[in-house]
């Protein structure tokens, strides 16, 4: 039985990549129903990138705590009205509310379409921690629901979400401490510059206790045991208010009806191909459901893709840019590309201290770090890390560049403006250059014999 | 009569350009007399960009008035005796104190080298304000001695140091007037953005009077009059302590003994080449002093040049990259390349309003602008400018990607990282995008026109 298209598209999620994807294919003219199970923006909008960056300003202001965390509310819901009312109005697009499934032969539930495309995000991992009572237990989800700033607050997980609001809830003048498994906070950059953001939190009063996990709350001595992974409780956080779980996301990817059709996941993460598709025809994945999700800009850039391929069917995948990504704590931690722990022996390492830089002493920013990788004789980017002011204006100079393909030494002789923070790369591009020229025969020597062994 | 060479070179001038200079040969075993005639670091280090800079972050602190200023002038003349340690005892410079006179084959006064390099720099125009006393009349060579905010100064000339000023002295309480005879602030800038940063500097308190220079003050009222260019006083300024005159730089070139070895000057800037060479052999020029100077970062790429070209003189000059230009302003006002006011037809011109970027949003920015103008067809990026926050780094953006050629719609694809402010710039090529594409029929064919009549 063949039944007609309600749609031309059907978008699941109306977070960063759906209102990406049925925004674009909509301008193309296709008719898109967009089934939003929640809120519109999604994460980003009213959980994430938004009241998180609201909630980072306004708690720079001085103004009351509880006056800030409203303010927070007040503009990310004004936000997301003024996304409803856009998105709900857009010609082509057909905004619907409800929960959708996948039913097989380019359904979902009632609607018809060529094209389906999921982008339902993902929710906090939430990590069982034994006594702690439901209203204690905080993620991103129920934080910005908070109307005062707790007296003391325990982290768990000091990934990006974590700093970031270790950060902006010190700030408001709650007592913060963070716990982590790994032994090092920001567990995904490298140990001299996450050691930086240790430094300079620590310094605002946040206490870190990286390397320990939490093993148990007591409901009486309103206290939580900590410890090792894997072993006994080896200490207790006294008079903890709340507990902040940041540990990681999990993709909304049940109750689609996934396995019904027969749709690759990784961890429950819809498995995709350079252009956005899954192994079924038709049905395709962005965002953080995907397996080349986790920011924002990724479900951006990869519902950008989608909408190419959608309208252009047989246009090449091409290449895939380096994502960057950035923690935006005081200063902020940037990164894009591999950051190995070992430099590989053909990579030279520049590692430049950012508080030499002049707008650093005239701003007097006391510690900061830029890491670039370059391969060796190519001079290609292969990654970079910069932690301190404008961290993420700076991190975007390397994504423009490594997207270009600009060799390192060919950003030698580009006139930086004096004394802006990005005067800094200059110094990066100069100790690259005396390295590289010190070297060049035995590099020359180590590439040839490479190209050799091919 | 032949004399031996005292040094390989003398560099006049111990400033941005000449400690360029003056280091770079010094690293390649030149031997250096560094001669300066006042104080080591020159007007950057002195009276400008780094007292300018302290003073911008120091005035944001709320500390009183005269702390602040003491503040700056300790942390400036830290900065002078750090200079003045490191290159007095930098292997094979040799810095000594003293005005210094060329005087034909290489010699100057006593010493003798085959290259000398002239880099003193420029001074504030002194223009005249009739009536003015000595002590109420200040440039940027007095400003930073003062050790109290005055009450009321009156700013001649509103381009980059008079609107710094400005903004660094109303946040320490001072009542401010700036005047220019343009009709603009930041004369300079396209009007749409100098708009910006008249309307913030306006919401700060500070009062522009553009379209005005000071026809002469009264001391018995402690008024200024003025008018507009030309024409007869037409309004008087009140209670006036002090004029901070910013009307420009004259370049240093005088006494040095130009006219007797015949070298060339342009309204006294010393005419060089692509290499930083004068008419006479031998005789470099950098920085201010030369027809390609003005900024810190300009004397810097320009000493580069001047380093090269000793060292190597058979290298080709090369092309001289696209100079960014940054006023540190709140928020600040960056261009680089070419802003014609009116569009040239062979351009496509991209205006984006930035307090749309969503991290504006978060961050309660409500003006700026981006504009960058693009070579239509080949996609060749001719001008910039970002009024706003971070600008000094996003305009930095656009001068590697110049630098490096990397024409516009070859931005496309780049991973801006949300919500950074440079994710502003996907939005801006995204408007390229949607304009050039629409035209991509016309766009051919105005560039095969073009191609015929060549």
């Amino acid at each position: 039985m063949t039944t007609e298209n309600t749609h031309d598209a059907i978008v699941i999620g109306a977070g960063s990549g759906g209102l990406t994807v049925a925004v674009g294919l909509s301008t193309f003219g296709k008719s898109v129903a967009l089934i939003e199970a929640n809120l519109v923006g999604g994460d980003c909008t009213n959980v994430g990138c938004i009241p998180s960056k609201l909630l980072l300003h306004h708690s720079t202001t001085g103004a009351l705590a509880g006056d800030v965390l409203s303010t927070v509310r007040q503009r990310r819901d004004d936000l997301r009205k003024h996304e409803e009312d856009e998105y709900g109005t857009t010609d082509n697009i057909d905004l619907r509310y409800g929960h959708a499934r996948l039913v097989g032969d380019g359904a979902v539930t009632s609607l018809r379409a060529d094209h389906v495309i999921i982008s339902t995000g993902s929710s906090p991992r939430r990590l069982a921690v034994d006594g702690l009572p439901g209203d204690r237990y905080l993620t991103n989800d129920e934080l910005f629901e908070l109307t005062e700033a707790p007296a003391k607050m325990v982290i768990v997980g000091a990934g990006p979400i974590g700093m970031e609001m270790a950060v902006a809830f010190r700030r408001l003048g709650t007592e913060i401490v963070v716990l982590d498994a790994a032994p090092q906070i920001l567990p995904l950059m490298l140990p001299d510059a996450a050691a930086v953001v240790a430094r300079t939190t620590t310094a605002m009063g946040i206490k870190l206790m990286p390397g320990l996990v939490a093993h148990g709350f007591d409901v009486d001595t309103i206290s939580l045991a900590v410890g090792p992974l894997g072993g006994p409780p080896t200490d207790a956080i006294n008079d903890v208010d709340v507990v902040l779980v940041a540990v990681g996301r999990v993709p909304n990817s049940e109750g689609l009806g996934l396995e019904d059709l027969g749709i690759e996941t990784d961890r429950g993460r819809i498995v995709i191909d350079g252009k956005g598709r899954t192994n079924v025809d038709g049905v395709w994945a962005v965002g953080d459901v995907s397996t080349e999700g986790a920011t924002t800009h990724a479900a951006n850039a990869w519902g950008r893709r989608v909408i190419k391929h959608i309208v252009a069917p047989l246009a090449p995948a091409g290449a895939r840019p380096d994502h960057p990504a950035v923690t935006y704590t005081s200063p902020e931690a940037a990164t894009i590309g591999d950051q190995p722990v070992e430099v590989p022996g053909d990579v030279r390492r520049i590692s430049y201290d950012f508080s030499k830089a002049d707008r650093a002493y005239t701003d007097g920013v006391e510690d900061g770090v830029i890491i670039v990788d370059i391969r060796r004789f190519s001079g290609k980017v292969i990654g970079a890390t910069v932690v301190g002011p404008r961290a993420g204006e700076l991190i975007s100079i390397f994504s423009l560049g490594m997207k270009a393909g600009v060799r390192f030494h060919k950003w030698y002789g580009t006139v930086w403006p004096y004394p802006s923070y990005a005067d800094a790369l200059g110094a990066v591009v100069d100790e690259y250059m005396v390295a590289a020229m010190k070297s060049v025969p035995s590099d020359a020597l180590r590439w040839a014999r490479g190209q050799l062994r091919r």
